[in-house]
């Protein structure tokens, strides 16, 4: 094999794939990245078994051929070559040159017919969405699934698609996180389980065009994400996810609103007297106008006012403030509104349309302190 | 004690005393700022009993006192309040309020009798350079003192003022680096070894303001470092420094002029193919007009040519490629001159008037590599 290609094109496409390189693996072929050029197009692939990321490069097969080099070392030299064109050669034991200038290295490649193959994921009724909106949703939901993967399950997000609405879900037993957007096209139904793992890897590689769309296809083992020259592909997640639907509800007895930089200002405050690890919950306490935080600990304690505007009943209410944080660091309003039923059911943030609702669970504190 | 401040000018004051602050001691007032008001000045003072750091914050006193808070909170607690004007108040029993619009910390704080004074050092006849030079002469040579203090005046650099120069000294065994500084004034000859902590933390505080200047005190167990509103004091190593000038010559068999970008990119694109710890050299063989480098190692080999002006014999030596980056990264000058004598003799990099001298010793090499 022999290629030809500038840097710069080269090392985006490392870059693109680098992701679904596996970094611990007993298999060292899927450490590496496949460079195959035996379709006529240079197609590098990175296959960690659980997501598999493919793209294309712009440049010159000089001969036709299939290698797999070891993606951190192909990464490194690359990144540090002169901003040039760049030949890439194998010969038949796999052994690689590669050439900048007057720079030459030989690195020793893999065979690259043990390379873990794509799975195939047949490509019709594409579900379309801006690459900007995808990157906003996940962002404004990933944070809530579980950290461990003891319930499979809540280690994904639901993407579920019915009546021109798209849905994304996530919860993790403390907290539910959901955004809904408006579709412009009609799509079939759709409603499947996408590991975390995968949505974080694809709003971190597409690029965020508003302009831009990206394209999802769906089987019942996989889903496959194409935008631009890449794609990729993610086992999904079997099983029926939780009903969300009937954890909400609209009652609620005491309503406020409130400005978020002010209020998400005043608990991250309060967490700088909390240590990693110990569950001290931010006490906040409702009344005509004002809300008053207060959060007490071995190392001090803090309160703090905020305006607020407030519509029905007092309430005291415990949190643990990194849900708070975590939720109110993704709104973009500038004024939020919260509800509240009482000290032990969940509280919920949401806008007017429901595009976005977080659901939070109280934690019991203790008055005394 | 009662003070009130603007946010800006107390994190200011925090971070810039924070250096000297112990991060894990037996003594745990070492881990406080003291802030002391006594004297009719705000003034904060950390002490980790190698290195004491002052410094003066503007800001209204409206009672004296003097506490010590524990810094990292301090520091934590200030830096996520609003930015406003800020009061901090103690109590008999050291409790002190930090207030800063409606949010109001409480943490205990510890009485100020215990905290390590300063030493003192007589300030007369200050020696005197600019901050900018001092920032640069230190970036420029503590890059070669020894990492371990096995042995202690190897862990320090060499301050040596005399006959209107000033010069700058550090080795570690296997290198020397040396700047060297015309004066614009007269001082009396000082030759005083700092410790390489010191100077790191030094170069990190000043501001770097060309226009602005240093003064620095010396006696026979001090170092101390004024400038803007603050002091910095810190132990000076005892002992004799090594006899430098005997290690350098002027002779020499070979003499390069390379351009420094191309020199040190292809020498770090050489260390890729070097793991950690793994002690591959770089052999760089010289002939006319070229010098071809070269690395072999596991994960694979690397060659590069750079064109050179050549003056004397031909000549094939190795390097460990570390200490020559190191050098190289450090040098404004675009080309550079090398001057060798035999694979074993060190090689010595400088400009014309030796504002800069550095020294590398070569390693042995196996040339069947």
């Amino acid at each position: 094999m022999k290629i030809s290609c500038s840097k710069t094109n080269l090392l985006n496409g490392i870059q693109t794939v680098f992701r679904a390189v596996s970094s611990k693996s007993t298999m060292s072929i899927i450490e590496c990245i496949l460079i195959d050029t035996t379709e006529g197009k240079i197609k590098l692939t990175a296959n960690n078994m659980e997501l598999a990321i493919e793209t294309i490069l712009e440049g010159e097969i000089k001969e036709p051929g299939i290698v797999a080099l070891e993606a951190k070392i192909l990464q490194d030299i690359v990144r540090h070559l002169p901003e040039n064109d760049i030949v890439l050669s194998t010969d038949d034991n796999c052994l690689t040159t590669i050439k900048c200038e007057k720079s030459k290295f030989n690195i020793l490649g893999k065979r690259g017919d043990d390379f873990p193959r794509l799975p195939e994921v047949e490509k019709d009724d594409p579900f379309v969405i801006s690459q900007m909106t995808l990157k906003d949703i996940v962002r404004q939901t990933i944070f809530s699934i579980a950290e461990n993967d003891s319930n499979k399950i809540m280690s994904g997000e639901l993407l579920e698609v019915r009546n021109n609405e798209m849905k994304l879900v996530s919860l993790d037993g403390h907290r539910i996180s959901i955004r809904k957007l408006a579709l412009k096209n009609k799509h079939d139904d759709i409603k499947v389980i996408i590991p975390g793992k995968t949505l974080n890897e694809v709003s971190k590689i597409v690029a965020g065009d508003t302009e831009k769309d990206i394209q999802i296809f769906f089987t019942d083992k996989h889903v496959l994400f194409e935008f631009d020259q890449t794609v990729i592909v993610s086992r999904i997640i079997e099983g029926e996810y939780f009903n969300v639907n009937q954890m909400l509800s609209n009652d609620y007895e005491t309503k406020l609103v409130i400005n978020k930089k002010d209020f998400l200002g005043c608990i991250e405050r309060a967490t700088l007297l909390v240590k990693e690890g110990d569950k001290k919950p931010i006490i906040i306490t409702i009344g005509d106008g004002t809300m008053e935080l207060k959060i007490n600990s071995a190392i001090g304690s803090m309160n703090e006012e905020i305006e607020i505007e407030k519509e029905g009943e007092d309430i005291m209410i415990g949190f643990n403030p990194k849900f708070l944080i975590d939720a109110l660091r993704v709104i973009d309003d500038e004024t939020i509104t919260l509800y509240m039923v009482n000290p032990k059911a969940p509280c919920t943030i949401k806008d007017e349309d429901e595009n976005y609702i977080y659901l939070i669970l109280p934690v019991n504190f203790n008055t005394v302190n």
